[in-house]
């Protein structure tokens, strides 16, 4: 499986990378997750019971410090990487150049 | 942060978890990336440098083994899941009823 390099440089300020996952809440129906099943089972795949799709977002941030950088992902995660009606988040936060 | 529970129940057979994870190859332009970066630097996070957008997919396949279950995993994301292309994909693997 391949796997991947860290983020981009920036003139050696504190750097985080947050990487947030958004999914669909488990009561919400998913026709996208649906349609890939339907797709997979096409293919020949039958073992495939469910398929839920979701986002994930890297996103890489200069603040000061590592209480900053979890409280300010958290803040857009609630205001727009989110819907908190539909949708749950989780993410989590490393130190990068 | 809210917490997932397991996946769904079937007839106490194997069923696995596979979480994948779709990103665009480094080198690929992510124009809806840059998107999200502007939203949020019009939300007031001026602090955020760089933003990627991936998919994640949740699959829950039964099968005999955990081998074959990671076997079948990588076809479907090579043949459909994931552009060989432009993508990137990695996923892990979690026995679950």
């Amino acid at each position: 499986m391949p796997t991947m390099k860290s983020g981009p440089v920036w003139e050696g300020k504190t750097v985080y990378k947050a990487t947030i996952t958004v999914r669909l809440k488990e009561s919400v129906l998913d026709p996208q997750g649906s349609a890939v099943q339907g797709s997979l089972h096409s293919l020949g795949y039958e073992e495939v019971r469910q398929v839920r799709i979701g986002k994930t977002m890297e996103v890489w941030l200069e603040t000061a410090d590592f209480q900053e950088a979890s409280d300010r992902v958290d803040a857009m995660c609630r205001k727009l990487l989110a819907n908190p009606v539909i949708e749950d988040y989780e993410f989590r936060l490393e130190k990068g150049a």
